[in-house]
């Protein structure tokens, strides 16, 4: 594969070194794909298949991968309590011991981009066409590895709000050998365009292009930006590559999406916004369905780009030649992703609006958290205890003045048997509260255990 | 961490560049773990959590991680057909939608310990003071990537039998950017030990450690040596590492074992033989559930290492400091690996001997495949038709003399209907022929099918 239409789009100049060397060559795939659609005898599959009839008494003679029922029975298989049953619940057995396709199942890639067109609502048809077929990857991590690997370089500089989440680092940092620098989340209450703007136009005085992180909702900051502040952090990005005659990556990384408790904030994730908002913008989506479907066990992520129209390549070919890079780099790390977790999100997809409804009971419940411990920080008259703002997610964070967080947690932990992360990095200095793991019930607790560890230390 | 064991008992040398870097700063799991200790409240954990009646309707009011119903009812779990009743199949919510630990379920891991006892058979009391406790891996693949990313350096040397699994190449070349070398497989109809200990002693002529790609039964050759060439084969390595006074990393693939058709021949994995060798000589096993289970789409693997016991180093700390590198890459990779999956196979291996009397009904199918093959390439008599040695495994290569091999596998689908996969790679010329998924009945014709497509091009 020569990647023409990479070139000819300049996506090619975004890669990294390894992105721009990665492919996967057709080798056995081009042989399969022969065989399964022109072949009599196929002998290219490499898992053991034949009529389930010689591996189970009593079952017909039609061919099946071989699987072992002992296996199959717990997750919904064959030889499970419910099988041949009514509910519509059973799995069929190639739905959980045959492979799936490197970048998915091609059924469940289109369904994930149905839902990303649902979840963009009234964005849909300036999103529709710049949308990629999205490829599953290893859970949102497994997204944000492959896509740091195909376009961060070493040394280069990956920019972000100074609240992220720690494993930022041993993607993009220590597995990588990108480095991270970033801006402070908030000026004046509010999210810090000017800093943003000011980070992103020194680091392309530097480098022939910028990445940029944004996590809406943010761990550990449970902050989704208000409605009337996206359009403005839009336009201070296209500002920014008019004004470098630079491009942007903007990975959006939207792990939490569709927990927002405030309706005067964003709901969806700022990706659709970021679609053709400029020809040197290249938005990717990163989610999945730890906890859009609440199945965090699961590893299931999805990688979608938004490509700008304006790009001068044919969409086709940019679609097949962006999915053998991603192929090369699934294929060299997990060879594929987990069939029986794709094929029940796939099921899953297929009733939405119940999926909605049973999760919109969580996201209730997660919401009532949120603002019960809005409520109580209010109550809080406590100089060192300044909680960030926060209306999403699954975290707030709280900055500590004049405690050391460390010693703070090791305080609350021991004294009061309060759980909490802390974070001491460069100026940062507080806790991350999880509140999506304490019931409604402790939460005032909580707060007055926190000011009270507060108030012991700070003497 | 210091990483001092690992320092003390040599294996620092051994690491690449990446792996003496790599490492999994404790952060937030050391506050879940206290908190997990201690706490009466805990805000550490990111995953929604609370009263499961808050959630679904005359669900107790203990505390569960949330899920959705329309998600879990498709693995076996809550809301599917058999929830509550009495097969024992049922899966809870928490082993289909909470997170696995980073490098496994701490039962899975040590369970597949005594599995790898099991297999190792008489050679127990020997592998066991060597087995650390496996980490859990996307696959096997994932385990190859993670032991390739931990020990081979940018252009440095693998060495493997020139008829090796072509994603090798994909994670050692073209991820990673290690080099593979080759030594031809056989000399004479044997396993060619010569061949290997010369490219072995070139390598480390070069360079400070050789890497070494052992696959027994071997893609795309299903061979398993026989038994007595074992010891000389592992005397070979022993050689070497004495003859050149450094190291060898064994990278045993052990993704087939199990499937061997001949009495005379291994039965079980290398590794064990390796184990305790050579102080000089580290085995690193490889395995999963992918064939040993049938349940390749389920993406487990196994990454176990045979740790020499004249390692100047304490054991304990020595597990720990490579589960800190191990999970380093887990973590920045994938973070962990699917949770529904691991919970099925540590069930499945709580009943090994109802599981392998059901598997023994897929090895004794494609036992009686592979003599048939044998059986009918034996009528075979034609000259540019030379199959290599073949007893175990799902595949057998057969080199072609006169013909390309793509063009071979181009006519034979045209114009007989039969999918085969052609290798032309420098002086290997063939087809690799999957008799793991052609029904016994399908075989006379494959083979008929192969000679006259041979004879058309040969003229």
């Amino acid at each position: 594969m020569e990647f023409e239409a990479l070139k000819k789009s300049g996506i090619t100049n975004l890669l990294s070194a390894f992105g721009r060397s990665i492919w996967l060559p057709q080798g056995i795939f081009y042989w399969t794909g022969r065989a399964k659609k022109e072949a009599a005898i196929d002998a290219t599959i490499g898992s053991a298949q034949g009529p389930e009839s010689e591996i189970v008494d009593g079952a017909p003679d039609k061919a099946v991968t071989f699987y072992i029922p002992s296996v199959t029975r717990y997750l919904g298989g064959p030889g499970s309590e419910d099988e041949g049953r009514g509910r519509g619940t059973r799995t069929s057995s190639e739905d959980i011991v045959a492979y799936a396709p490197m970048l998915g199942l091609p059924d469940l890639r289109k369904a994930w981009r149905d839902w990303i067109l649902r979840k963009v609502g009234e964005l849909r048809s300036r999103v529709e066409p710049c949308l990629t077929l999205p490829a599953v990857t290893p859970g949102v991590t497994g997204g944000i590895f492959m896509a740091a690997k195909l376009f961060v370089d070493k040394d280069e500089v990956v920019v972000s709000p100074d609240r992220l989440w720690e494993n930022y680092s041993n993607v993009v940092e220590r597995h990588i050998g990108g480095r991270i620098e970033t801006f402070p989340f908030f000026e004046g209450g509010r999210f810090n365009l000017k800093g943003m703007q000011r980070k992103l136009l020194d680091t392309l005085a530097e480098q022939s292009k910028a990445l940029l992180m944004l996590n809406f909702p943010n761990n550990p900051v449970g902050f989704n930006p208000p409605k009337d502040i996206v359009q403005p952090i839009v336009e201070t990005l296209v500002e920014v590559v008019e004004q470098a005659g630079k491009p942007i990556v903007v990975l959006c990384d939207d792990a939490y999406e569709g927990y927002t408790y405030d309706p005067d904030a964003l709901q969806r994730s700022m990706f659709g916004d970021l679609c053709d908002a400029h020809r040197r913008i290249l938005p990717i989506k990163l989610d999945g369905i730890s906890k859009e479907f609440l199945c965090y066990g699961g590893r299931l992520g999805f990688l979608t780009f938004g490509l700008p129209s304006g790009l001068d390549a044919d969409r086709k070919a940019l679609q097949e030649e962006l999915d053998n890079k991603l192929g090369g780099v699934i294929r060299s790390t997990v060879s594929n992703c987990t069939r029986p977790v794709q094929a029940a999100i796939l099921k899953a997809l297929g009733q939405m609006d119940q999926v909605l409804a049973e999760r919109g009971r969580v996201v209730d419940v997660l919401g009532r958290r949120a603002r019960l411990l809005q409520a109580e920080f209010a109550k809080v008259d406590l100089p060192q205890f300044k909680p960030l703002p926060f209306n999403a997610g699954f975290f707030c964070f709280c900055d500590i003045e004049g405690v050391p967080a460390n010693k703070l947690a090791e305080h609350l932990i021991s004294k009061y048997k309060i759980g909490v992360v802390p974070t001491e990095a460069g100026k940062i200095n507080g806790i991350r509260i999880a509140f999506c793991s304490v019931p409604e019930k402790d939460i005032p607790t909580l707060v007055s255990g926190v000011v009270s560890a507060i108030k012991d230390l700070a003497g």
